[in-house]
């Protein structure tokens, strides 16, 4: 696949078939993802992937839990903007969203990622995107998430027996599975405006003219 | 370019020629960046492109103090265990950092990044990654550094106008330029003893047998 099409239609694919993802596919996409960069090249992460029912059961349940205390908290405001807005967009993601959580135990895989010393993030993102591109190059659709780590962290290593009194925490977790929909660009806000040359709030004397990437007309995805 | 082939050898080149990198490859790189996903599709996060040597010089000069505050706090054991151990990967890493350091103001693109409510990166190291991976399909080196955020986040804000009292946080300074190395796969210790089946410690039944890209003989980066 070309570089420039996954980076342009890599989207949260969040709505997936049951079907299994190859085991030889799981490898592809972690041997792809640990080949980011990290800081010092220390590495320091852990992927425990989980197809398992019964472990996916007690994680749904904790997702949903945790699912639900953000729509009524942190996402509530702009929820009710939202729909007093008639914003579609925000009104998709967020019964994507609820899909997710309502299915959690169908999708076929999660990757649990966990890392210890990386407080802004920096060293683990860039591993988790890795998987998420390698896997769109296999056709397999992917969401990242973080809401158990935010909000069931301490229960979701309990269920998965991870020894947080080593500094082990939970930074992401990613859905994986063949996607029901299609392939599509994902749509952004124009970057000019938020582009700026040598210092906040100075315009950049352009508009992007070529991208890398444009999707061809009738693109199946 | 191939996208496997990308997420293998995309890794930290930090030596750069002086050579500018033309608007065109800069727009293109920054219009990849903002495809990643972000919670919500918030897209919250200002790119701050610099180029200008009377500013390369004043965050130069930060640069500096902060990576001798670094090397001389969180990685003083760390660098005294490798020098020890004869590690020269290690040695090699902290050199190409020293020269980074040093040349700031010879690096003829510098990426900063802000984000405002994105406390664990999940919203900005994806776009941070897309923009390395869209570079390097065009030949431009990049190297993620995050030390400026880290120790002079204040200093760095006043150099470039930053209204920090808006929210708005320094998650990323990426150096960018045409590398004077050649590019290659990165290394990386194998996956299988680090990924784990349905709980942490189980060991997973495989080991990748067929990565999705193999460094051909004779690669020329």
């Amino acid at each position: 696949m070309d570089l420039y099409e996954a980076l342009y239609t890599t989207r949260a694919m969040r709505r997936v078939k049951p079907d299994p993802v190859p085991d030889s596919v799981i490898q592809q996409m972690l041997d792809a993802a640990v080949r980011a960069p990290s800081g010092g090249n220390s590495q320091t992460w852990r992927f425990i992937t989980v197809t398992s029912p019964d472990i996916k059961a007690q994680l749904g349940s904790l997702y949903r839990e945790a699912f639900d205390e953000l729509q009524s908290t942190v996402y509530k405001e702009a929820n009710e903007r939202a729909v007093a807005a008639g914003d579609e967009q925000a009104a998709r993601i967020l019964r994507s969203s609820r899909w997710l959580a309502d299915h959690f135990e169908d999708v076929p895989l999660w990757f649990f990622v966990y890392t210890r010393n990386d407080p802004d993030g920096s060293n683990i993102f860039p591993a988790v995107w890795n998987l998420m591109l390698a896997g769109r190059g296999q056709g397999i659709g992917t969401c990242l998430t973080t809401i158990l780590g935010h909000f069931k962290a301490g229960e979701t290593a309990g269920v998965l027996g991870v020894p947080v009194e080593r500094g082990w925490e939970l930074k992401a977790a990613v859905s994986a599975g063949y996607p029901t929909g299609r392939w599509g660009t994902a749509q952004r806000a124009p970057i000019h405006p938020i582009v700026y040359s040598d210092g906040w709030g100075n315009p950049v004397p352009w508009t992007v003219d070529q991208p890398l990437w444009v999707e061809p007309e009738g693109f199946a995805g």
